[in-house]
């Protein structure tokens, strides 16, 4: 009746983890972006405020890839009284040569749980020292988790402190994640957690900031991913100042949808043309951080090339193990 | 393993049709944009020039339907040379009151070519004189078919010339469209066809406009349906000066993407505040046609209302058949 793949989210956790390889995936998307020829148009977003609810769509073509993604993330934030999680959403795959759908991802999600954690293993890879071993997470949900996850991967992290608003839900997380090699514990004082960190991932949905300038020490990276709306804002935009550098996975998102709109608003970045992306780091472009004692903050806010990245993977695995499906 | 309903072409082809209960979806769709609580953003739009594609994604929510509906819209104009239709496509439809995916309708655009045609019967219904009989149709594809059929369903059309650039392919949609109640015939002059009709419906992807505005004559009305991108252009600019009245299917996407956007550089147009959309002609907020012999316009450029009012439809029908799908 069709040729479309219809590929569902046990599957899809069956088979795609978040591991080297899709970091890799996810940096050569990035890498692919700051070369230049990819087509990534602002996201499209809808507000419901009567049903509490949003939806993102977001793509990006990258010429050489066979196919591009289409994401539909929606998020229904009063789903968790209901049972369910608040978001979910699909990608759909559409071939470079044709336009036809190739196939429709159910994931409800899982992968951009995958690709937003493996953004944050490329930030730290290309931007946090090499000998990191200390992580801060601030906030307690899926992210927090898969970020820790994701530093494992590219730097030699053996203890980590989380906090969060919530103590009992750092303190859960904190018991889930001890062990194996690693040794986590909650920490109630943020401030604490993080002047202790080689490493500071926020991953909250907070729209004050959560993490003060004052606490950065020389030598820490910071990786702020939970402001992906307007509105949004984890770090103190006095954190820009301390910065020897910032990054940005797109400065035009990040401007709007990212850690850059406050700094933007209260006047402490006034020009970002001179801002670089994750990409260009990955290229050499731009040369990244220079000096172990340099502090530096990447701002994820979430980009379609990233989801077409992790999409066409996703399909070519499946492809793969099925060559006439 | 999922809920989630998965429909594909054949079978919305079966069960879906362009008749009146279509053309009524498509008429309350309108109707509940003009009344407010709709939710429905710019629509996002991909090029991809070195493939000689686009891709344009569509979505609104409607306060009350169960489900709102994501179009993806693929355009390939390389396609047909290789055997495949330039347009595809598919529509996603999540819950209003989770977000979770209802339904995948791989349609392949083909409720978009109804939805499209429903909107052109909507304008006809509420814009031109009810007397009408005499249709024009510009072009020669898929929706000057299609177009000419919904034009039937609102008003008793028993003649219809066709024009288009390509003569032949003019003749030839004559000749399948003659008889059955209805005189077609092709008309290699296109002011002649124009002067001749009481409505007019323009369906091509013209650039220059294909209409010029002294060919119009009091008591018509004209529906340009083309014109979905910026660039695109059917109607002489001059005709907003001959009309009576202009109508837009939605002022926000007519002035970037229809053919107020070529009426709004000529300077035919200077203030577009008092424009009355479809919607509001629908619901009474905006009289409409209040003499017979007026010139009435229509510029649509395709809604993302219409297209979760006909996929929750479509979707309607088929849990309908199947109660427990």
């Amino acid at each position: 009746m069709s040729d479309i793949l219809i590929l569902h989210e046990d599957q899809l956790r069956q088979r795609i983890h978040l591991d080297a390889e899709t970091i890799s995936v996810i940096e050569r998307g990035f890498a692919r972006l700051a070369e230049g020829g990819v087509e990534m148009p602002p996201v499209l977003s809808m507000h419901m405020p009567d049903v509490n609810g949003e939806v993102d769509v977001k793509t990006a073509y990258v010429p050489g890839l066979p196919g591009f993604a289409v994401k539909i993330s929606p998020g229904f934030f009063d789903n968790p009284a209901k049972g369910l999680p608040s978001t979910s959403g699909l990608m759909v795959v559409l071939s470079s040569e044709t336009g036809r759908v190739q196939a429709v991802l159910l994931d409800n999600g899982y992968l951009t749980d995958i690709r937003t954690a493996a953004a944050g293993g490329v930030a730290a890879k290309y931007l946090s020292r090499k000998d990191a071993s200390r992580a801060a997470i601030f906030g307690a949900g899926l992210q927090a988790r898969m970020q820790l996850q994701a530093l494992r991967l590219v730097r030699p992290i053996s203890e980590a402190m989380i906090w969060a608003r919530n103590p009992a839900k750092a303190a859960k997380l904190a018991a889930e994640l001890d062990g194996d090699g690693l040794s986590v514990r909650a920490e109630p004082d943020p401030g604490m957690a993080a002047s202790w960190a080689d490493i500071i991932v926020t991953t909250t949905p907070a729209s004050q900031p959560i993490l003060r300038a004052d606490w950065l020490r020389p030598g820490q990276h910071v990786t702020a991913m939970g402001s992906d709306q307007g509105g949004k804002n984890e770090l103190d935009p006095l954190s820009f100042d301390r910065a020897d550098l910032y990054v940005a996975d797109r400065v035009s998102q990040t401007r709007s949808l990212g850690e850059l709109e406050a700094a933007l608003s209260a006047g402490i970045i006034t020009d970002t043309t001179e801002i670089p992306e994750l990409g260009q780091i990955i290229t050499g472009q731009h040369p990244g951080r220079t000096a172990p004692d340099q502090i530096t903050i990447a701002d994820l806010t979430g980009t379609g090339v990233q989801d077409t990245a992790i999409a066409t993977h996703a399909l070519a695995a499946f492809s793969k193990d099925h060559p006439n499906a």
